[in-house]
């Protein structure tokens, strides 16, 4: 694949992961295949930017909120990773081990972080040491190491996750843990609200939490072959790593106690999302609010109206530019108006600005929309109050397209056949009436095939008040939710 | 050490490297020490902030020049590390190697990347096929690791080098290698000006260029105790790389040759510089442009007055707030005001503004320079005013001070005994006439027991006319400068 073949198969119906590694590299997001190390991707100067704009978008939400950003060392020597047995029982098979430096064997193997609790946690009990420090809330945006031994895939399933936002926080008691889950839940949804990506919500089962939480809440959304991504995590920790670090505060009643902690990360999984979601058989459809251009101005020339047309076109920009927008003017030569509307269509850019010689007599513009593909003439003079407006309005098109396609995936079922005929056929979630049992929970998953996401947050009792559990046939408390995972 | 106690060691004369250690960690930049590995720290939330505002003017300078930000792989597989023999040679024993993931060893050992010439270059045969695509000029921010045998050092001499801009740039020929060590040369003098860092521009010996390159230019700086810091290096790379990694380009002619390269890097030396160069003994002084706090606001509390006092307060957060800068109110109860102003100086805040009742009822307020000890009474109306022209002058004073300490710590001497003492005694560089033939560069290195920085650049033939090669004799061609490295 080259810049600029982007292959229609999500309209035909064809493979959607084909589409969206063609995408990548058609547009030039991520460049996945060529690196000579498996799992391991490049982000190109155009994702870079992308990258950039959700980052911002993640920093600004953390730091209004009282998160404060920290970077820790990559490397964890292999005892602080050891320390938590359940935590490194969870990780064990997916560690990078560094064991040389130059040609000599390390003293002490040291680990790639795959996250970091435990160097963290070791820190803070040097740093914190009475309840008037806290709650502490820390992150940081780095890489982590997974050594994936499935199929790898870009951007989803990679052994280096070069964007995983980790958030790391220190609380008095156990409720107040509680609160932090909440408020991380609540970023997170404003998070993909932002960006237009659909999401449930879900406790996660025991069997599928967190190595080392009490309980773990996801984010899940789903791809347009009918996937769960998870693209969200929120841990309540406890005490579990505080007390094998030993962060002991003193509480607000002078005792002292080991203090309590949450963590929540995502990672490049929602720009993925943002990609997989929003893209259709043209390549990339950006949100305006993370597009690295939002608008292109495409100069139509005909011979004898060539400085009028660009003179035009370079006014266009300035006003643009002026009123905030990041825009872009293709001036290239060797390209046809036609080639570079696909260009940049390939790209993403939300609104396109055409201008030949009957804008300029005329005193107006042509106007596309990336994303519905409509064209309207506007008016210079209105021009800046109708692309303000729009702009508001592209986030919220995709938005509420992307919310009504992934409504329509998730279906209740009373039975195990209806449920395992709809995941077969590339429908979505499924939700199936469940007494709460962990042998009834694995039992599901395998009689319907595929994953066990959990369980509804605030589910009301009235929504399974008659109903019985699809596996045992007991009375049902809560709806377990399966996915066939991406 | 914990925070507010830092020792006035600068003024007594003693160890500057104790005051650095100590700085850092009363004024909550990084941690260094406490982490479990040895050379590696970590940024806290007030050093990161200092940390990213560099970034930010680093990424200004290099986007403004037309160089695209991407991100690499950290893992570089070992068969694309040894590629280029002397590369390898020159790095060898300093990279850290993976061997193991989860619990099976690795079928090909990954390198931390040191940098990143090699694994770009294998890249590059992919992506550039043409002249037109070139000059390219790539960058990336990322960790880098080194495994350091000697003794390390917070931020100078670390094993993972948190804040390195690598840059990478490929070209049609060695001329417009040339230009463009040029540019990289003027972006980094332009940085370093922007901080308020002093510097020498040499051109590496032979004996000390990177390895792989035709030649490599540095940049050093003079710290508090007379010794040599590297904080920059430019290297024309040739086709050193482009040859084995068979980086072909068509030329503007139509022929095919491979094409050339230059990189270049900074770290977080840059940083660690404005900390050790600025700094005095109340701790931090740190630059306007840079401080994660530009004015601090200490409300003076008296029982009968306190409505009044933090509403004015209040009043002057808002209206410097609302003229862009970055400000604080210091509300704590819990100190004095002499408490508040010890803990903002040692922190670098460059402003504090003082009020009380006298203040209030006078509509002024009481200003103090961190950067002169300055404290002088600002008229409520012309306050702004008064801000934005001290902001502009803070910087310059603070370069112009810098500037003036090193430019009296570099010595032309015409004999060796004279550089010896002069180096002995901590006084800084000395430049000493050379033929430029090898073996008396390294034999006067030995005799003046120091390391050779290398030729000054465009160093006018008058300079040496009659000088004699302060080892052999011989007529002088050039300069060879030394000093005592950190």
């Amino acid at each position: 694949m080259t810049m600029g073949e982007v292959h229609v198969y999500r309209d035909l119906g064809r493979s959607f992961s084909e589409w969206f590694d063609n995408v990548l590299e058609a547009a030039e997001v991520y460049d996945y295949g060529r690196y000579p190390a498996k799992g391991m991707g490049v982000w190109l100067p155009y994702g870079f930017k992308i990258r950039e704009n959700v980052i911002r978008i993640i920093r600004e939400l953390l730091n209004s909120t009282g998160h404060e950003e920290i970077l820790l060392p990559l490397l964890i020597p292999e005892g602080i990773l050891r320390k938590e047995s359940e935590h490194i029982r969870g990780f064990e098979d997916q560690v990078y081990w560094v064991t040389h430096g130059g040609l000599e064997p390390l003293d002490v193997k040291l680990a790639l972080r795959p996250t970091s609790e435990t160097s963290l946690t070791y820190l803070e009990s040097f740093w914190i040491k009475s309840y008037k420090q806290l709650p502490k809330k820390y992150y940081q945006i780095v890489s982590i190491f997974r050594y994936e031994t499935k199929a790898t895939r870009p951007m989803t399933r990679v052994r280096e996750v070069t964007t995983f936002k980790e958030a790391h926080t220190v609380h008095e008691d156990f409720i107040d843990c509680e609160r932090q889950v909440l408020e991380a839940v609540e970023i997170y949804s404003k998070l993909f609200d932002y960006l237009g990506i659909p999401y449930i919500i879900s406790k996660r089962p025991e069997w599928d939490k967190f190595a080392g939480a009490i309980y773990t809440i996801a984010f899940d959304t789903l791809l347009p072959d009918g996937r769960a991504l998870q693209i969200g995590t929120v841990h309540n920790l406890g005490q579990t790593f505080t007390k094998v670090f030993e962060v002991r505060i003193q509480k607000r009643d002078e005792s002292i106690d080991y203090a309590w902690q949450t963590s929540y990360g995502i990672s490049e999984r929602v720009i993925a999302s943002v990609i997989a979601i929003h893209g259709d058989r043209r390549g990339l459809v950006l949100p305006f609010s993370i597009a690295p251009i939002q608008i292109v101005i495409i100069p139509l020339f005909t011979a004898d109206a060539y400085n009028d047309v660009i003179s035009y076109s370079h006014m266009l920009y300035e006003m643009l530019r002026n009123n905030g927008f990041r825009v872009h003017e293709d001036l290239r030569n060797e390209l046809r108006p036609g080639e570079k509307y696909y260009y940049w269509e390939l790209k993403g850019v939300p609104l396109r600005i055409e201008v030949g010689i009957r804008e300029v007599s005329n005193k107006y513009v042509t106007l596309f929309r990336r994303d519905t593909y409509e064209r309207t003439r506007v008016g210079l003079n209105e021009l800046i109050e109708v692309v303000k407006k729009i702009s508001v309005e592209y986030d919220e098109n995709l938005r509420n397209r992307a919310w009504s396609a992934f409504k329509s995936r998730i279906a209740r079922f009373n039975n195990l056949e209806d449920a395992r005929e709809y995941l077969n056929s590339s429908r979505g979630v499924v939700e199936l009436p469940w007494c709460g049992r962990h042998e009834c929970g694995i039992k599901m998953s395998e009689l319907v095939d595929a994953d066990t996401l959990g369980t509804p947050l605030n589910l009301s009792m009235d929504e399974v008040s008659n109903a019985k559990c699809v596996v045992c046939g007991s009375n049902a408390n809560t709806l377990m939710r399966l996915a066939k995972k991406h």
